[in-house]
């Protein structure tokens, strides 16, 4: 009965790329610990630019700068 | 001082229903283990069909397939 | 399929009273919400008192400090 | 490498102030605990009003009746 | 810069198992999102099966009734 | 009342040096927000490096390898 929580940055994932990620991370935890896909849940968290940050500053920031 | 999260699909939950699930969840933690409720935190999320999955596939897939 | 996660201080919560949590916070979200117990996931956090903070200082302190 | 998640209410946080948050924790971590800001991960979470809960009612009926 | 958290029970997964998941969730969001995988994190969270229920009892309680 | 939580991994960090990310982290939000201290939670997870991935592999693995 695996929980999977998946954040990724706000930008335009499509539900059938969202169904690969659920599909995907489901299929992991059954084939490396045989986990029982029916009661495998998964979360995508989808988070806005401005409220991700890395290394000091919003992903926002770090787009508008190139890097 | 708990904390508690509560994550549900997101369709349509009311002002009123959440106002229980913060009580209630706030009740239960005093109830059981004497936790002072003007401390305790409960943090509803909640989460689009798209992005919730189950048994290898989105809510939204299952509510279509009538699972 | 609701997700509930519970965090509490670690100080001595036993199987029992974890059992009446797991049981009371299944129920709530069946009674207020419909939401079906067979896929309902409670997970306890126990953590322990040095890292859990309010106030500006760790329970720990708090509890040295009479507080 | 550390991950720092804040959660507060959706209160019209701005831009700069969520900057100054992910500009601070990552600050933070380094200089507490010598950790890079460059594998430093910040992520902002704004919960509306109606799903927090504290003291067994929600930030928005306590804003009501002036708490 | 993904994030990704992986919830099991604390039942004995090997860091060879464990290496298997961070692995397959890293390249899951490279091939799904081309996400790169130098900024992808994964935290694995074990929890003790007194503290995880599912369908209103813990996972210990489920296991000695051979469910 | 905002809550805070601080992943990090478990390689001996100290009371004191907690005790300076709770009041920091606490500080921050007050600084930044006007957030209240008394109702700001910090919570700290320690997390072993088998369990911590970057990059495609666990922390353990980048240690020896001299990453």
């Amino acid at each position: 009965m695996p929980f999977v929580n998946i954040k990724i940055t706000k930008e335009g994932a499509t539900p059938e790329q969202k169904d690969k990620l659920i599909k995907g991370a489901t299929d992991l935890l059954q084939k490396v610990l045989g986990k029982n896909p029916q009661t495998t849940f998964v979360i995508i968290d989808e988070v806005e630019t401005d409220n991700w940050g890395i290394a000091g500053q919003s992903v926002t920031l770090r787009r508008k700068r190139g890097e």
